[in-house]
């Protein structure tokens, strides 16, 4: 028999708190680019300054935003947590954590290719460990409570490793032809889960 | 029908942290100014130098601090969440974090114009979204589970409009004139919701 | 009749999440010493570096410590929260955040005589504001459900002032002499404090 | 009789948020190193930059994560909280928060065989902290509401010296050969923590 380590609810708990910190120590990274004389800076050339670190912000703020909201979904489909869902769990928070610096390079704006792949790969990784949490908690650990059946979560365990990780490597990719496209493709799959989401 | 992403509870739970990390966070801005050489400085000194940062900290700290106590009316006034308060309110602490980085800014006390023009914009970006979830869980979501009727409902969210968002703007136009007329106005509406709060 | 803004619970939630942060966010102050290079340093000369850090560290660290089981102490005493307890509250948090800069500025040992009087005087104000709170809640708000008569919760006010923010005047003047004499009359204190408490 | 100041579910759950923070913070520490030119960096030579800072980082992260699932299996054992128990957390915490800096020193990758003894040297500490609280806790409260006998506990305790500080020791040891060892030890016998308790 398996012994829970830490009880669901106080994971979860301590889960929303490490996101929570992650997603509120990005906006740390903000700063007065380099060269830039503040005493001068007019209030558009500020602005003008500000968007380019936002993007980032606002990307990396919003796919923080949506493991939260999954992590909970992940959450109710449980019984209870076992050992190996606990260290699932603090490998997804650490590969969670690994997106700040990233973000903060981008958001410094030199060598945008190289930064943007940095910080692809890091979601990427992010992705990856969330899907190996969520296929050991839906497929293999016993803990699962829903009502789907096991083909079904086999079904949407795939779609979802399309939508996560694959997707970021094709993000990835995008970078050699413009790390913009990149950052698009990922924020309009976001939006995309946002509005469908909504749909069902 | 739809469906909660997260409950209320925990969504309160997640916020509040948020909130709490973003409050304390705005202490990390505090520094000695340039060009001071510490070795040296009188206590008077060091207090004179330090004043001008702790207005920007103070007035931000206070600001936070109402949203959160209006975050929490807000809650008590519904039943449940769904997908679009849910978003409506990541994006409200989105913006709510945005207030970080310009409040650094007025207390590093260079071009202090365009720095308090920068924060205002903030402000009010934040403003909007709270009434944008605030009008959205009161009005729209039929979520909502206080006494009031509809119409009451209405005026109490123009009224919000007028003190919150329409209050920046006014107070962004006073920066033309003077800085600390726009500080000073967003200061004394907050002692009078304050005060006026108490004597309900 | 006065409402409560935010529930008790919720509140003491929001104050230990915001003391918890307080207390951590103290740690991000250490650091390499100018003029000290890193390359060259023995373990014994970093050991020499890091203890004059860890000093005021370890001081703010037990000081915010004994406010947080104090104001655990306090809410054990009182029934519910109302407006003006609220706000009392958030005015202590804020206090209690003005420490990290001063404990940061301890610790960089320039101008150790000035760094301490600042520092104390931000104990002086988060022990004023303490006990404004404390006082509000035991003595005229009406939430007081302990057990003690009216003159017992006097008595246990003038205690307080004397323990808390009249002894931070004195630490002050003892600056003048030297300012170790202060740091150690606080530590005591504290010491004392955890000491006597256990007698009871 | 002892009476306790804060209730048990309280400390906890201040415990958890304090551990959350400690192990978020940790990430803030990631910088692009001194005399890297960002501009023409290639994404290798940034992966190669950003390696040796991310392997004390996932220590410092796997071994607060350790101590946080510890802490929770030692909170299930008692029943309260009593003063001395509360503060010996707090100690806990204290030197719990110390692991950041040296951590982001071994990072910076100067001069590494000093900043491991650092680190090694603050695990030590944490190691030894929580074996007090432990021991405390099961051993001489009266606290312990766990089935195991007197004598189980003990030896329960001695293993967890070894495992724990003395560990630590033979780590600091090893520095003297090579300071990759050192970290190489701490790091597998964390790994045989992990795999052992799932056997069990």
């Amino acid at each position: 028999m398996k012994r829970s380590t830490i009880n669901k609810s106080r994971l979860e708990n301590f889960s929303d708190g490490v996101i929570a910190i992650i997603i509120t120590v990005l906006v740390l990274a903000f700063h007065i680019p380099e060269g830039v004389d503040i005493n001068t800076l007019s209030f558009t050339e500020l602005l003008k300054s500000f968007i380019p670190q936002l993007v980032p912000y606002g990307i990396s703020f919003i796919v923080v935003a949506v493991h939260l909201v999954n992590h909970h979904i992940l959450f109710k489909q449980i019984k209870d947590t076992d050992h190996t869902f606990t260290w699932l769990n603090m490998f997804f928070l650490f590969s969670l954590s690994l997106i700040v610096f990233p973000t903060e390079l981008v958001g410094k704006g030199h060598n945008l290719e190289m930064a943007t792949k940095f910080l692809v790969s890091m979601y990427f990784f992010k992705a990856v460990t969330f899907q190996l949490l969520s296929d050991y908690a839906v497929l293999r650990s016993g803990l699962y409570i829903g009502n789907k059946t096991r083909k079904e979560r086999r079904r949407t365990s795939i779609i979802n490793w399309l939508r996560g990780p694959i997707l970021e490597v094709i993000a990835f990719c995008l970078i050699y032809v413009d790390y913009r496209l990149a950052l698009g493709l990922i924020f309009v799959n976001t939006l995309i889960y946002l509005v469908s989401y909504r749909r069902l």
